[in-house]
């Protein structure tokens, strides 16, 4: 398993509409994408620096998990998401040294690529989301 | 001002003796420095994925930023660095906007890095730090 990049920093926000004139207008960052992900229950609106995306992401409903994070913790950083050479090369490695992983096969994220999570519990409080780009 | 790239992802954590072996160890991400920044109240742990670094932060004592985060919310993210072009011209930029930011003059941070934040309140509860790279 390699690690090549941070691939993005997942925002929680009430309202990406409003949210967006900060990261796009008053920062300057280029909004390259706007994407559904029913699997994950969120819509989001991706903005890259070109060495690292701000993804913004809005719950779909009340039960999302963007929604009871927000409910918990408020607005703000969600997760962060690393880019690996091979996703299936990372969670074999990360299981087989006891850390605990959200899926233990690939599910696809935004932008079609190849994801699981690190639990929190695993990584000092941080959700980790590790993501290989779709081949 | 232009928002060149994310820098880094600033962590809150206890202990960084025992949280870097995640990163390290498990992630695999190069270590690359170790720095004491006494204006910011923490010590610093830095591994660098090549594209995009993780700054581990413990804190100096306890009426540091870090210790009273992880009182709050509990260890876990803390801010996000994106680095810029030019921090005068940034900070100019941003208080004509109304952005509410921390230092009105750039501080040195870590690797002498030239920073200000923005206060969550203005970007939706996220502590963003811009950052310069020294001249």
């Amino acid at each position: 398993m390699k690690i090549k990049a941070i691939e993005h920093i997942g925002i929680a926000v009430e309202n990406a509409g409003q949210s967006s004139p900060f990261w796009n207008h008053l920062l300057g960052i280029k909004k390259t994408g706007h994407e559904v992900v029913e699997e994950q229950g969120v819509s989001t609106v991706i903005f890259d620096t070109g060495r690292g995306k701000i993804e913004l992401l809005e719950a779909l409903s009340e039960d999302s998990a963007i929604a009871k994070y927000i409910t918990k913790k408020g607005a703000g950083i969600h997760h962060i998401c690393l880019e690996v050479d091979d996703i299936e090369t990372a969670i074999t490695d990360l299981q087989s040294a006891g850390v605990n992983l959200i899926y233990d096969q690939p599910q696809v994220g935004a932008e079609g690529m190849l994801i699981t999570f690190v639990h929190p519990r695993s990584a000092g409080g941080v959700l980790v989301e590790l993501a290989q780009k779709p081949v």
